[in-house]
Protein backbone atom coordinates (compact mmCIF):
# COMPACT_ATOMS: atom_id res chain seq x y z
CA UNK A 1 0.00 0.00 0.00
CA UNK A 2 1.57 3.46 -0.87
CA UNK A 3 1.68 5.48 1.82
CA UNK A 4 -0.33 8.64 1.66
CA UNK A 5 1.86 11.74 0.16
CA UNK A 6 2.91 14.46 2.11
CA UNK A 7 2.36 17.69 0.85
CA UNK A 8 5.11 19.49 0.06
CA UNK A 9 4.61 22.82 1.32
CA UNK A 10 5.80 26.03 -1.28
CA UNK A 11 5.29 29.72 -2.51
CA UNK A 12 3.10 27.75 -4.98
CA UNK A 13 0.76 26.38 -2.57
CA UNK A 14 0.76 28.90 -0.09
CA UNK A 15 -0.38 31.35 -2.82
CA UNK A 16 -3.10 28.65 -3.93
CA UNK A 17 -4.38 28.19 -0.80
CA UNK A 18 -4.71 32.30 -0.01
CA UNK A 19 -6.17 32.59 -3.32
CA UNK A 20 -9.46 30.45 -2.66
CA UNK A 21 -9.86 32.30 0.79
CA UNK A 22 -9.66 35.33 -0.88
CA UNK A 23 -12.17 34.40 -3.72
CA UNK A 24 -14.04 33.26 -1.35
CA UNK A 25 -13.94 35.55 1.86
CA UNK A 26 -12.23 37.83 0.34
CA UNK A 27 -9.54 37.97 2.45
CA UNK A 28 -7.03 35.31 4.15
CA UNK A 29 -5.03 35.02 7.12
CA UNK A 30 -1.99 33.14 7.95
CA UNK A 31 -3.10 30.71 10.71
CA UNK A 32 -6.20 29.91 8.33
CA UNK A 33 -3.77 29.04 5.18
CA UNK A 34 -1.25 26.77 7.53
CA UNK A 35 -4.81 25.02 8.64
CA UNK A 36 -5.49 24.68 4.91
CA UNK A 37 -2.12 23.11 3.83
CA UNK A 38 -1.99 20.76 7.11
CA UNK A 39 1.15 22.90 8.56
CA UNK A 40 1.88 24.85 11.47
CA UNK A 41 1.90 28.86 10.52
CA UNK A 42 5.31 29.32 11.67
CA UNK A 43 6.42 26.24 8.82
CA UNK A 44 4.82 29.42 6.15
CA UNK A 45 7.85 31.47 6.95
CA UNK A 46 10.49 29.17 5.61
CA UNK A 47 8.55 30.10 1.93
CA UNK A 48 7.36 33.68 2.54
CA UNK A 49 7.86 36.75 4.33
CA UNK A 50 4.60 37.72 5.71
CA UNK A 51 1.11 38.60 4.21
CA UNK A 52 2.46 41.29 2.09
CA UNK A 53 4.39 38.56 -0.04
CA UNK A 54 1.43 36.27 -0.59
CA UNK A 55 -0.73 39.18 -1.37
CA UNK A 56 2.20 40.22 -4.46
CA UNK A 57 2.60 36.47 -5.21
CA UNK A 58 -1.20 36.20 -5.92
CA UNK A 59 -1.01 39.40 -8.00
CA UNK A 60 1.45 37.70 -9.76
CA UNK A 61 -0.49 34.43 -10.24
CA UNK A 62 -3.17 36.20 -12.12
CA UNK A 63 -1.31 38.33 -14.29
CA UNK A 64 0.68 35.65 -15.11
CA UNK A 65 -2.23 33.04 -16.09
CA UNK A 66 -2.84 36.18 -19.07
CA UNK A 67 -1.34 35.53 -22.45
CA UNK A 68 -1.49 37.27 -25.74
CA UNK A 69 -1.91 35.48 -29.21
CA UNK A 70 1.51 36.22 -31.33
CA UNK A 71 1.41 37.03 -35.18
CA UNK A 72 -0.10 37.03 -37.68
CA UNK A 73 -2.71 38.73 -35.03
CA UNK A 74 -2.39 42.29 -36.08
CA UNK A 75 -1.14 44.31 -32.85
CA UNK A 76 -4.53 45.99 -32.29
CA UNK A 77 -5.83 42.49 -31.93
CA UNK A 78 -3.29 40.96 -30.09
CA UNK A 79 -3.68 44.02 -27.12
CA UNK A 80 -7.84 43.69 -27.81
CA UNK A 81 -7.05 39.85 -26.69
CA UNK A 82 -4.71 40.45 -23.14
CA UNK A 83 -7.13 43.10 -22.44
CA UNK A 84 -10.31 40.43 -22.28
CA UNK A 85 -8.11 37.89 -20.84
CA UNK A 86 -6.97 40.14 -18.37
CA UNK A 87 -10.16 41.30 -18.03
CA UNK A 88 -11.25 37.70 -17.04
CA UNK A 89 -8.97 36.67 -14.78
CA UNK A 90 -9.80 40.39 -13.11
CA UNK A 91 -13.56 39.48 -12.50
CA UNK A 92 -13.04 36.01 -11.72
CA UNK A 93 -10.31 37.66 -8.37
CA UNK A 94 -12.15 40.50 -8.30
CA UNK A 95 -11.89 40.30 -4.54
CA UNK A 96 -7.73 40.24 -4.66
CA UNK A 97 -8.25 44.40 -5.85
CA UNK A 98 -9.25 45.93 -2.35
CA UNK A 99 -6.84 43.78 -0.95
CA UNK A 100 -3.96 44.79 -3.05
CA UNK A 101 -5.08 48.14 -1.91
CA UNK A 102 -5.37 48.18 1.42
CA UNK A 103 -1.86 46.74 2.30
CA UNK A 104 0.70 48.69 4.59
CA UNK A 105 3.68 47.27 2.90
CA UNK A 106 4.66 47.20 -0.27
CA UNK A 107 7.44 44.00 -1.17
CA UNK A 108 10.26 44.19 -3.48
CA UNK A 109 8.17 41.23 -5.58
CA UNK A 110 7.62 42.50 -8.56
CA UNK A 111 6.71 40.47 -12.30
CA UNK A 112 7.47 41.00 -15.87
CA UNK A 113 4.58 41.41 -18.61
CA UNK A 114 4.74 39.21 -20.76
CA UNK A 115 7.01 40.81 -23.62
CA UNK A 116 4.62 39.68 -26.29
CA UNK A 117 2.57 42.61 -25.46
CA UNK A 118 5.65 44.63 -24.94
CA UNK A 119 5.85 43.39 -28.70
CA UNK A 120 2.35 44.26 -30.27
CA UNK A 121 2.89 47.97 -29.03
CA UNK A 122 5.94 47.97 -30.92
CA UNK A 123 4.76 46.78 -33.98
CA UNK A 124 1.95 49.54 -33.40
CA UNK A 125 5.04 52.42 -33.59
CA UNK A 126 4.81 52.71 -30.46
CA UNK A 127 8.14 53.99 -28.71
CA UNK A 128 8.69 52.79 -25.07
CA UNK A 129 7.41 55.58 -23.01
CA UNK A 130 4.22 55.56 -24.44
CA UNK A 131 4.19 51.64 -24.56
CA UNK A 132 4.52 51.98 -20.77
CA UNK A 133 1.75 54.75 -20.59
CA UNK A 134 -1.01 52.62 -23.04
CA UNK A 135 0.13 49.42 -20.71
CA UNK A 136 -0.94 51.15 -17.71
CA UNK A 137 -3.82 52.86 -19.55
CA UNK A 138 -5.48 49.05 -20.09
CA UNK A 139 -4.43 48.12 -16.79
CA UNK A 140 -6.23 50.61 -15.07
CA UNK A 141 -9.62 50.22 -17.49
CA UNK A 142 -9.17 46.80 -16.36
CA UNK A 143 -9.48 47.60 -12.80
CA UNK A 144 -11.46 50.20 -12.97
CA UNK A 145 -14.33 48.01 -15.15
CA UNK A 146 -13.65 45.35 -12.36
CA UNK A 147 -13.90 48.15 -9.69
CA UNK A 148 -17.31 49.16 -11.08
CA UNK A 149 -19.06 45.62 -11.15
CA UNK A 150 -19.37 46.07 -6.90
CA UNK A 151 -20.52 49.76 -7.25
CA UNK A 152 -23.78 51.39 -8.82
CA UNK A 153 -23.51 52.16 -12.22
CA UNK A 154 -23.96 56.13 -12.40
CA UNK A 155 -26.97 57.44 -12.99
CA UNK A 156 -27.26 59.69 -15.96
CA UNK A 157 -30.93 61.22 -16.12
CA UNK A 158 -33.03 62.45 -13.93
CA UNK A 159 -35.63 59.95 -14.65
CA UNK A 160 -33.14 56.70 -13.33
CA UNK A 161 -35.04 54.37 -10.65
CA UNK A 162 -32.75 54.14 -8.57
CA UNK A 163 -33.34 50.37 -7.46
CA UNK A 164 -32.86 49.61 -11.18
CA UNK A 165 -29.45 51.25 -11.92
CA UNK A 166 -28.28 49.31 -8.39
CA UNK A 167 -29.65 45.96 -9.36
CA UNK A 168 -28.14 46.30 -12.92
CA UNK A 169 -24.78 47.04 -10.85
CA UNK A 170 -24.16 43.49 -10.36
CA UNK A 171 -24.50 42.31 -14.15
CA UNK A 172 -21.18 41.75 -15.58
CA UNK A 173 -22.66 40.97 -18.99
CA UNK A 174 -23.73 44.70 -18.39
CA UNK A 175 -19.96 45.91 -18.14
CA UNK A 176 -18.96 43.50 -20.40
CA UNK A 177 -21.07 45.92 -23.12
CA UNK A 178 -19.27 49.01 -21.57
CA UNK A 179 -15.74 46.92 -21.24
CA UNK A 180 -15.94 46.19 -24.77
CA UNK A 181 -16.79 49.91 -25.47
CA UNK A 182 -14.09 51.27 -23.12
CA UNK A 183 -11.33 48.53 -25.47
CA UNK A 184 -12.47 50.26 -28.81
CA UNK A 185 -12.45 53.53 -27.65
CA UNK A 186 -9.11 53.28 -26.75
CA UNK A 187 -7.45 51.23 -29.75
CA UNK A 188 -9.20 53.43 -31.78
CA UNK A 189 -7.48 56.29 -29.84
CA UNK A 190 -4.14 54.32 -30.15
CA UNK A 191 -4.97 53.57 -34.38
CA UNK A 192 -5.59 57.39 -34.63
CA UNK A 193 -2.16 58.49 -33.18
CA UNK A 194 -0.67 55.15 -35.72
CA UNK A 195 -2.16 56.94 -38.77
CA UNK A 196 -1.03 60.62 -37.70
CA UNK A 197 2.80 59.08 -36.98
CA UNK A 198 2.97 57.08 -40.33
CA UNK A 199 1.59 60.02 -41.89
CA UNK A 200 3.79 62.80 -41.01
CA UNK A 201 6.73 60.18 -41.66
CA UNK A 202 5.66 59.24 -45.07
CA UNK A 203 5.16 63.20 -45.80
CA UNK A 204 7.86 64.66 -43.84
CA UNK A 205 8.07 67.75 -46.61
CA UNK A 206 3.95 68.41 -45.99
CA UNK A 207 3.17 70.46 -42.89
CA UNK A 208 1.74 69.36 -40.28
CA UNK A 209 -0.45 71.16 -37.44
CA UNK A 210 0.90 68.88 -35.01
CA UNK A 211 2.16 65.21 -34.40
CA UNK B 1 -22.28 85.75 26.81
CA UNK B 2 -23.93 83.60 23.63
CA UNK B 3 -24.55 79.71 24.37
CA UNK B 4 -22.44 77.61 22.95
CA UNK B 5 -24.17 76.46 19.49
CA UNK B 6 -25.60 72.73 19.82
CA UNK B 7 -24.10 70.98 16.62
CA UNK B 8 -27.14 70.25 14.30
CA UNK B 9 -27.12 66.41 13.51
CA UNK B 10 -27.02 66.39 9.85
CA UNK B 11 -26.41 63.21 6.96
CA UNK B 12 -24.46 66.33 6.19
CA UNK B 13 -22.20 66.13 9.33
CA UNK B 14 -22.70 62.27 9.61
CA UNK B 15 -20.98 62.01 6.09
CA UNK B 16 -18.23 64.96 6.87
CA UNK B 17 -17.21 62.92 9.67
CA UNK B 18 -17.21 59.36 8.23
CA UNK B 19 -14.64 61.07 4.92
CA UNK B 20 -12.64 62.40 7.53
CA UNK B 21 -12.54 58.96 9.20
CA UNK B 22 -11.88 57.60 5.88
CA UNK B 23 -9.55 59.94 4.29
CA UNK B 24 -7.27 59.05 7.73
CA UNK B 25 -7.53 55.19 8.32
CA UNK B 26 -9.22 53.50 5.88
CA UNK B 27 -12.15 52.81 7.65
CA UNK B 28 -15.16 54.42 10.14
CA UNK B 29 -17.19 53.04 12.85
CA UNK B 30 -20.92 53.81 13.59
CA UNK B 31 -19.64 54.80 17.30
CA UNK B 32 -16.48 56.90 16.29
CA UNK B 33 -18.74 59.28 13.87
CA UNK B 34 -20.75 59.25 17.28
CA UNK B 35 -18.16 60.41 19.23
CA UNK B 36 -16.65 63.02 16.72
CA UNK B 37 -19.89 64.55 16.59
CA UNK B 38 -20.78 64.63 20.31
CA UNK B 39 -24.10 61.98 20.09
CA UNK B 40 -25.33 59.16 21.28
CA UNK B 41 -24.93 56.00 18.49
CA UNK B 42 -28.58 55.39 18.20
CA UNK B 43 -29.37 59.48 17.12
CA UNK B 44 -27.59 58.65 13.71
CA UNK B 45 -30.08 56.12 13.04
CA UNK B 46 -32.59 58.93 12.56
CA UNK B 47 -30.90 60.89 10.27
CA UNK B 48 -29.36 57.33 8.49
CA UNK B 49 -30.23 53.51 7.84
CA UNK B 50 -26.94 52.20 8.26
CA UNK B 51 -23.24 51.70 7.49
CA UNK B 52 -24.35 51.10 3.49
CA UNK B 53 -26.48 54.17 3.12
CA UNK B 54 -23.28 56.34 4.79
CA UNK B 55 -20.75 54.60 2.28
CA UNK B 56 -22.89 55.73 -0.80
CA UNK B 57 -23.73 59.24 0.60
CA UNK B 58 -19.89 59.47 0.65
CA UNK B 59 -19.23 58.65 -2.59
CA UNK B 60 -22.34 60.96 -3.66
CA UNK B 61 -20.22 63.82 -1.50
CA UNK B 62 -16.95 62.95 -3.42
CA UNK B 63 -18.70 63.02 -7.42
CA UNK B 64 -21.23 65.90 -6.79
CA UNK B 65 -17.74 68.09 -5.96
CA UNK B 66 -17.01 67.67 -9.72
CA UNK B 67 -18.22 70.17 -12.13
CA UNK B 68 -18.05 70.76 -15.92
CA UNK B 69 -17.62 73.88 -17.78
CA UNK B 70 -19.91 74.96 -20.10
CA UNK B 71 -19.74 75.67 -23.63
CA UNK B 72 -18.07 77.74 -25.80
CA UNK B 73 -15.65 74.82 -24.40
CA UNK B 74 -15.63 72.10 -27.07
CA UNK B 75 -17.46 69.03 -25.95
CA UNK B 76 -13.65 67.01 -26.03
CA UNK B 77 -12.42 70.00 -23.65
CA UNK B 78 -15.41 69.59 -21.37
CA UNK B 79 -15.12 66.04 -20.98
CA UNK B 80 -11.38 66.17 -20.45
CA UNK B 81 -11.79 68.42 -17.62
CA UNK B 82 -14.95 66.52 -15.72
CA UNK B 83 -12.03 63.31 -16.37
CA UNK B 84 -9.14 65.61 -14.59
CA UNK B 85 -11.53 67.25 -11.53
CA UNK B 86 -12.66 63.60 -10.97
CA UNK B 87 -9.21 61.91 -11.06
CA UNK B 88 -8.10 64.68 -8.26
CA UNK B 89 -10.83 64.03 -6.63
CA UNK B 90 -10.88 60.48 -6.30
CA UNK B 91 -6.61 60.80 -5.39
CA UNK B 92 -7.75 62.70 -2.88
CA UNK B 93 -10.23 60.25 -1.22
CA UNK B 94 -8.55 56.95 -2.59
CA UNK B 95 -9.12 55.20 0.73
CA UNK B 96 -12.97 55.32 0.15
CA UNK B 97 -12.67 52.93 -2.07
CA UNK B 98 -11.72 49.54 -1.37
CA UNK B 99 -14.30 50.78 1.00
CA UNK B 100 -17.14 50.89 -1.75
CA UNK B 101 -15.86 47.43 -3.26
CA UNK B 102 -16.08 45.44 0.42
CA UNK B 103 -19.43 46.49 1.33
CA UNK B 104 -22.15 43.61 1.40
CA UNK B 105 -25.72 45.43 0.93
CA UNK B 106 -26.39 47.97 -1.83
CA UNK B 107 -28.63 50.62 -1.04
CA UNK B 108 -31.42 52.11 -2.83
CA UNK B 109 -29.48 55.63 -2.82
CA UNK B 110 -28.34 56.92 -6.15
CA UNK B 111 -26.74 60.45 -7.50
CA UNK B 112 -27.22 62.65 -10.64
CA UNK B 113 -24.03 62.67 -12.92
CA UNK B 114 -24.01 66.35 -13.90
CA UNK B 115 -26.16 66.55 -17.39
CA UNK B 116 -23.42 68.91 -18.85
CA UNK B 117 -21.40 66.04 -19.13
CA UNK B 118 -23.94 63.94 -20.85
CA UNK B 119 -24.88 67.38 -23.01
CA UNK B 120 -20.86 67.39 -23.82
CA UNK B 121 -21.14 63.70 -25.20
CA UNK B 122 -24.41 65.13 -27.03
CA UNK B 123 -22.44 67.97 -28.41
CA UNK B 124 -19.92 65.03 -29.95
CA UNK B 125 -22.57 63.11 -31.78
CA UNK B 126 -22.94 60.27 -29.35
CA UNK B 127 -26.37 58.89 -28.86
CA UNK B 128 -27.53 58.06 -25.28
CA UNK B 129 -26.61 54.31 -25.28
CA UNK B 130 -22.87 55.69 -26.43
CA UNK B 131 -22.51 58.48 -23.86
CA UNK B 132 -23.81 55.65 -20.80
CA UNK B 133 -20.66 53.42 -22.14
CA UNK B 134 -18.74 56.45 -22.75
CA UNK B 135 -19.20 57.95 -19.03
CA UNK B 136 -18.61 54.69 -17.71
CA UNK B 137 -15.51 53.92 -19.45
CA UNK B 138 -14.49 57.44 -18.34
CA UNK B 139 -15.05 56.50 -14.68
CA UNK B 140 -12.90 53.28 -15.19
CA UNK B 141 -10.38 54.92 -15.94
CA UNK B 142 -10.57 56.92 -13.35
CA UNK B 143 -10.95 54.37 -10.59
CA UNK B 144 -8.55 51.85 -12.47
CA UNK B 145 -6.02 54.75 -12.01
CA UNK B 146 -6.56 55.36 -8.39
CA UNK B 147 -6.43 51.71 -7.63
CA UNK B 148 -2.85 51.67 -9.22
CA UNK B 149 -1.99 54.69 -7.31
CA UNK B 150 -1.43 52.10 -4.51
CA UNK B 151 -0.08 48.80 -6.44
CA UNK B 152 3.02 48.73 -8.04
CA UNK B 153 3.51 49.77 -11.76
CA UNK B 154 3.46 46.78 -14.31
CA UNK B 155 7.05 46.01 -14.71
CA UNK B 156 8.15 45.36 -18.20
CA UNK B 157 11.59 44.48 -19.53
CA UNK B 158 13.28 42.06 -17.41
CA UNK B 159 15.75 44.37 -16.28
CA UNK B 160 13.42 46.36 -14.46
CA UNK B 161 15.10 46.48 -10.80
CA UNK B 162 11.42 45.42 -8.81
CA UNK B 163 12.60 47.82 -6.19
CA UNK B 164 12.66 51.09 -8.79
CA UNK B 165 9.37 49.83 -9.55
CA UNK B 166 7.53 49.63 -6.30
CA UNK B 167 9.47 52.75 -4.96
CA UNK B 168 7.61 54.14 -8.20
CA UNK B 169 4.50 53.31 -7.22
CA UNK B 170 3.64 55.95 -4.36
CA UNK B 171 4.08 58.74 -6.88
CA UNK B 172 0.89 60.65 -7.95
CA UNK B 173 3.05 62.78 -10.54
CA UNK B 174 3.81 59.78 -12.57
CA UNK B 175 0.34 58.49 -12.91
CA UNK B 176 -0.77 61.89 -13.43
CA UNK B 177 1.85 61.09 -16.98
CA UNK B 178 -0.08 58.13 -17.27
CA UNK B 179 -4.06 59.49 -16.95
CA UNK B 180 -2.98 62.04 -19.44
CA UNK B 181 -2.02 59.60 -21.89
CA UNK B 182 -5.20 57.29 -21.20
CA UNK B 183 -7.45 60.65 -21.47
CA UNK B 184 -6.00 61.44 -24.31
CA UNK B 185 -6.36 58.38 -25.87
CA UNK B 186 -10.11 57.70 -25.05
CA UNK B 187 -10.79 61.75 -26.60
CA UNK B 188 -8.93 60.68 -29.82
CA UNK B 189 -10.92 57.78 -29.79
CA UNK B 190 -14.12 59.45 -29.48
CA UNK B 191 -12.51 61.69 -31.80
CA UNK B 192 -12.08 59.58 -34.23
CA UNK B 193 -15.78 58.09 -34.00
CA UNK B 194 -17.17 61.53 -34.13
CA UNK B 195 -15.44 62.33 -37.45
CA UNK B 196 -16.15 58.27 -39.32
CA UNK B 197 -20.29 59.38 -38.08
CA UNK B 198 -20.02 62.92 -39.56
CA UNK B 199 -17.91 61.66 -42.83
CA UNK B 200 -20.67 58.95 -43.14
CA UNK B 201 -23.76 61.64 -42.25
CA UNK B 202 -22.70 63.36 -44.79
CA UNK B 203 -21.41 61.29 -47.55
CA UNK B 204 -24.15 59.14 -47.50
CA UNK B 205 -24.45 58.39 -50.78
CA UNK B 206 -20.83 57.12 -51.26
CA UNK B 207 -20.19 53.24 -49.72
CA UNK B 208 -18.54 52.97 -46.41
CA UNK B 209 -17.13 49.84 -45.11
CA UNK B 210 -18.28 50.18 -41.36
CA UNK B 211 -20.39 53.24 -39.44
Amino acid sequence: MPRPTQPILSTRNITDAALDAVDATGDFTMPGIAKQLNVTPSSLYTHISGRSEIVELMRIRVMSSISVPHPPAGWSERISAWGWAYRRAAVEHWRLIPLLMTRSVRTEVTFDIDTALVQAFSDGGFNSTDTRHAISTLDSLVLGSVVKLSTPDVAWTQSSNPSEVTREAANPLRTDDTFEFGLRTLIAGWMAQCVVRLYTESHSDLPVTSR
